[in-house]
């Protein structure tokens, strides 16, 4: 009957989480049509299509284009874009000039070279990895305002005042896309981060615990061992880029709610890290618990008391890790964590069980590899606390 | 001396392949220069100015944002921006004509109404993780289009003859961009993932080499024990993002070399799966040898000799699957590999030191340990042999 209820509320919970994202999704979407409409009012509303006039279409192009699901994504969008289109712009008017200069096939000669070696220069620019990761969209809207600006200024002799309308058109689109994006509902990649990061521990603490069930389950013989659910393991194993990506967007997002400026977002980054290696170590856990070598069940059950408990023990300080992070407290981990742990790895070598006594069998190394793997899992998990209470202490937490 | 020498060829082999890489990426740069030159002939040579006119700003803008490093990146992206550019246009057609119907202030509301629901709809297909892999810009190319189709609709009366003519210096700028991209000197991402597949089996028998090499290293009490680099073993294990996405590019490259239609990119995938599990557990043997609960150097030297074939020979099978990849040979694993294995886990679990035959320290559990990830590593190494075997017999390698 419990475990009935436990898997109802757990499916009730998914359903929930699935349906916050897909909420999500659908607000973002509302969030541009809406900009969309703005912006084609430009297009619609005859005193402003007599401002603008064709130019109209780089407003709605930079909402489609610049418009990112996460605030600080859509940010760093529509600056790069808007430095881009400066820069290429400013350089582009000047290179059209000089080719003016010569004239005839002069000028043609002029605007081809000049094209291939700016363009040439900026795409091996954006290759770096470096710059690829904060200004690639920067580079690419800077190669192709500089081409459009010194191939039209060959035809059109008024490259300056068209330069200054698109210019002004693109900010027009920018700031609709700032409005409904960042004004209104925003989804900040912060906020994301941090829940994500926290919402790992948690996800960590369940393998484990899960893990530990299953190797001291009671099975008959002839039964096959129930395997454990690591999935949410491996995607904390492999969240490296999607973290990257957020921090990036994270630090482009001014100030706000409980982020101030200057917030460690980096430690986030070591933070995951370390979570990552802790995955690794829960994932060869796995195998080692559903080994073809490990003891017969019922010759575990002579380890299971202090496994139990110290696992369990595990589970606990990694929720409150967790926690702490989400609710922002500072936690004591140097007083109050660390020395469970090393007392806990303590007691996890002197365990002893009558497999580990008897050193004839495969069995023995399979039950005092689990042992081991125990223990590293508790020393990964001592780093994690110094690192979390270290993100307390640079973040300024609250202290109670 | 002969270390200096080994360490003179590792130094020249990774410039090397650093220079490799900087002349792919300058030969590239080189490639989108002498594109955007071949597209500004569009504007700079009269007669095809005259046919086209401003339009020719479209073919710019192709070729800036289609021309990827990738062949298979840019053909994706192109027939994406196609088949975007053609769908929203026809629908942004039939909605303008609509609208037209309506007349006045009813057109501005249903040309609003529909940006609305297209954008909303389109933002939200877009989002759908299946469709994003594959579909993404053209879903973005969809909106832009629609957009200004239906918004520009309102006043330009030409639509159709508009769209065609966009449509077709779209093709133009596409045609240019598959032209220098594909046909002169491609970079295909199917030889990418191919090459750096079978380079990950190479990289992680060296960090298995590297660890056993350092546990086995006799060292003073005082001295501190030396860390294995397993850099390389962690690029592996987060290559997941890279690797889909070249997957991804590789299935829009036609048959082209030595792989033809129907190449099993899948497999590709699954094996890259195996090699991020093998180094999730080589990375715990890495933290299991720099436990300080091992044994001291000399003691260990016990069980040096079995481990150390072992090691070798795991070396040398990793090597020998690796090879059969990049020289696309089969590889006979379930005859000539699969047996050694097996004796291998054999061998592993008959060894004993005394260490292990003596159960009261921390010491035989770090021990024991060490052999079981041992184990645990050549049964791995098994899963890949026979992915392996599989993919020679799904690809169609050469039996000799």
């Amino acid at each position: 009957q419990k475990r009935k209820f436990q898997f109802q509320t757990y499916v009730s919970s998914l359903l929930e989480k699935v349906c916050m994202d897909d909420m999500k999704k659908v607000i973002h979407s509302i969030k541009l049509g809406i900009a969309l409409v703005l912006v084609s009012l430009l297009y619609l509303l005859d005193p402003l299509f007599k401002q603008v006039g064709e130019n109209a279409m780089w407003a709605i192009m930079t909402v489609v284009v610049v418009f990112e699901f996460y605030a600080g994504a859509t940010l760093s969008k529509g600056l790069n874009r808007g430095a881009g289109t400066i820069l290429g712009g400013g350089l582009g008017c000047l290179a059209a000039i000089l080719a003016d200069e010569f004239g005839g096939t002069g000028n043609a000669i002029v605007v081809g070279t000049s094209v291939f070696i700016f363009g040439a220069a900026a795409t091996y620019f954006r290759m770096i990895p470096k710059i690829k990761r904060r200004y690639d969209y920067g580079a690419l809207i800077f190669i192709l305002t500089f081409s459009l600006v010194v191939v039209s200024g060959v035809r059109a002799d008024k490259v300056m005042a068209l330069a200054r309308e698109r210019l002004s058109t693109i900010g027009m689109g920018f700031f609709v896309c700032l409005f409904t994006n960042v004004l209104v509902y925003p989804m900040w990649a912060s906020d994301e981060l941090h829940d994500s990061t926290a919402s790992k521990f948690r996800k960590l603490a369940d393998c484990i615990e899960g893990c530990l069930e299953n190797y001291f389950k009671i099975i008959e013989e002839t039964e096959k061992q129930p395997s454990a659910n690591v999935s949410s393991c491996k995607s904390v194993l492999y969240s490296k880029s999607s973290e990257e990506s957020l921090a990036n967007f994270a630090k482009w997002e001014p100030w706000h709610g409980k982020f101030g400026f200057h917030y460690p977002w980096d430690k986030y980054l070591r933070i995951g890290e370390v979570l990552r290696e802790l995955s690794a170590t829960i994932i060869c856990l796995k195998g080692c618990v559903e080994s073809p070598k490990q003891p017969s069940s019922r010759t575990r059950q002579e380890i299971k008391e202090s496994c139990k408990i110290i696992g369990s023990e595990v589970k606990q300080i990694l929720r409150e890790l967790g926690e702490s992070i989400i609710k922002m407290k500072r936690c004591h981990a140097t007083i109050l964590i660390l020395p469970k742990l090393q007392f806990m790895i303590m007691k996890l070598s002197l365990i002893k069980s009558p497999k580990i006594e008897d050193p004839q069998t495969g069995e023995s190394i399979a039950i005092a590899s689990f042992i081991f793997l125990l223990m590293e899992i508790v020393e990964k998990v001592e780093v994690l606390a110094k690192e979390v209470e270290e993100l307390g202490k640079m973040a300024h937490f609250k202290i109670k």
